[in-house]
C-alpha cells in the first residue's frame, strides 16, 4: 500500500534483529538493512565495482553448494574468510577485476541472518555511509514508511549501525515527507550528533571496531564512516540483490 | 561465584528483554531490572512508605487469585489500573497508611515480564532514579557483575530506561571495581551526558512519556527522575521483593 502524500511516513530503528519483531509500523514498508563493519558496507562496494548481482545465502551448506557449481562465492564467520570461498567480508576484495559483471554469492554471519528475517517486508534496501546520500533520496522517491534494521553483533546493539540509522534518520527529517515517534530513532540521532565531528575517534568505543583489530581486519574502518564514495543503492527482491541507484558516478 | 577483587566486575545494558538472551557475561551476575516508567520506581516507592514484602506475579489468574486470598494487589495493563486490583502502577498511590506492614501483590504490562524472564540470575535488584545511590553503594559491596535489564516498552528500546542505565554505569564506573566493553553501556552513558542537565525536557522525546500523558498518568514524571529520594534497595530472592538496603531514612 503507498502511502499518501500528505501524511508523513514513518522512520523507525530497530537495534537489532532480535527487536524486528517489536516494531510498530504495521503498513508496508522498506526495510534498510545496516551491517557498517562489514556487510552492508562492502555489498555496496561490490555493486559500486560492477558486480552484476548478489545472492545472499543463510547457510554454509548453500554457499557450497552454489561454489560447486561455479559461482564465485564471499563467505565470512566471525569476521574470517572460509577456506571453501573466493572473498571474505572486506570491502576491498571487490575489486572491478575479480567481480566486474560477474553473479556474487554472498554468506556472512550477522548480515544474511538480518536479511532472512526481514524477507517478509516488500523492499530490503542496503544501507551504508558510503551510499548514505543516494540512499536517502532513493528512499524519499518510494513512498512508504521505513524501518532501518541495524545487524548488530550476534543479535547485540552494534554502535556503528547505531550511528548510522542516527544519520539516515537525520536525513530523512529533513523533508517533510517523514515523521518519527521511535526512540530508538531518537537516541541513534542523539548519538550520531555526538559523533559525526569525529567518527573515527568516537568509533574507538565500539566493542566491534576492536574485534577487528584483533583479527587485522580493522584497515576497511576509514572507508566504512567516509560517506558517500558511490551512488549504488543495492536493492533486494526476496531472491537477489541489484542496483536500483540511478547508476551515476561518484561525484556525478 | 564471586569475583576475585583483583579483576574488575563487568556492566552490561540490555535495551530491552529481548535482547536478554543475548548478553556476553557468561559469569554469575546480578541484573538490575529498569522500568522508570512506572514500575520500578513504584516499587521503590512501596518500601520507602513501609510495604514489608511484594509478590511479583506474570499473569493476570494470579493476581485476582491472591486478591480472592486477601491479599492487596498492584495491577495494570497498558497503563490503566485493572478493576479488581486495589492500586494501578502509580508511585503515588502506595502511601504509608494503605501499604505499611503489608504485603503486595505486583502485576504490571513491563515489569513483571522482565522479572520473570531474569528469573534464572541469581539476585535481581530494582533501579530507579529514586533509589539510585543506594543501589550503586549496595552494588559495590556485591562482587558480582552487573547487567542492566531495561524493560523497555513492549519489548521495544525505551528512552527513559536507557537514561538511567546510562546514569547507573556511570556511577558504576567512577570506581575501579567495575568495567565496562559494552557497546549499549557506552551508548546508554552518552545518552545520559546529553540529557542530564535538563532530563525532563529531554525526556519530552520519549514515546512512552506521551502514552502516560495520554492517559492522564504523567503526574508521577518529575518524581521518576528525581534522583536520590530514598536509600531502600529492593531485592528479589526469586519469590519475593524484600528492602536489602541499610534502612536509612532519605538524607540520612
Amino acid at each position: 500500500m503507498l502511502i499518501s502524500n500528505e501524511s508523513p511516513r514513518t522512520v523507525e530503528v530497530c537495534f537489532s534483529p532480535a527487536l524486528y519483531p517489536e516494531i510498530l509500523t504495521k503498513q508496508d514498508f522498506i526495510v534498510v538493512l545496516v551491517d557498517i563493519l562489514r556487510a552492508t558496507t562492502s555489498v555496496c562496494a561490490a555493486f559500486e565495482n560492477g558486480v552484476q548481482s548478489i545472492i545472499p545465502v543463510a547457510t554454509l551448506e548453500e554457499a557450497k553448494n552454489l561454489k560447486s557449481q561455479g559461482f564465485l562465492v564471499a563467505s565470512e564467520q566471525d569476521g574470517k574468510k572460509l577456506d571453501f570461498a573466493d572473498f571474505g567480508n572486506s570491502a576491498f576484495q571487490f575489486t572491478p577485476e575479480s567481480i566486474g559483471g560477474k553473479t556474487l554469492v554472498y554468506c556472512t554471519t550477522n548480515g544474511t541472518r538480518a536479511l532472512a528475517m526481514a524477507q517478509h517486508a516488500g523492499t530490503i534496501a542496503i544501507g551504508a555511509f558510503t551510499n548514505i546520500s543516494a540512499l536517502t533520496g532513493w528512499l524519499n522517491r518510494q513512498e512508504q514508511n521505513v524501518v532501518i534494521l541495524c545487524s548488530g553483533w550476534k543479535n547485540k546493539f552494534c554502535l556503528e549501525d547505531a550511528l548510522f540509522a542516527g544519520a539516515l534518520t537525520e536525513k530523512l527529517l529533513k523533508t517533510p515527507l517523514f515523521q518519527s515517534h521511535c526512540d530508538s530513532a531518537m537516541a541513534a540521532m542523539d548519538l550520531w550528533k555526538l559523533a559525526q565531528a569525529d567518527i573515527l575517534s568516537y568509533i574507538e568505543k565500539a566493542a566491534h571496531r576492536h574485534r577487528l583489530g584483533k583479527l587485522g581486519l580493522d584497515d576497511v574502518i576509514p572507508y566504512s564512516f567516509t560517506p558517500d564514495s558511490t551512488h549504488v543503492v543495492p536493492v533486494f527482491d526476496g531472491k537477489i540483490i541489484v542496483d536500483a541507484g540511478l547508476g551515476m558516478q561518484p561525484g556525478g
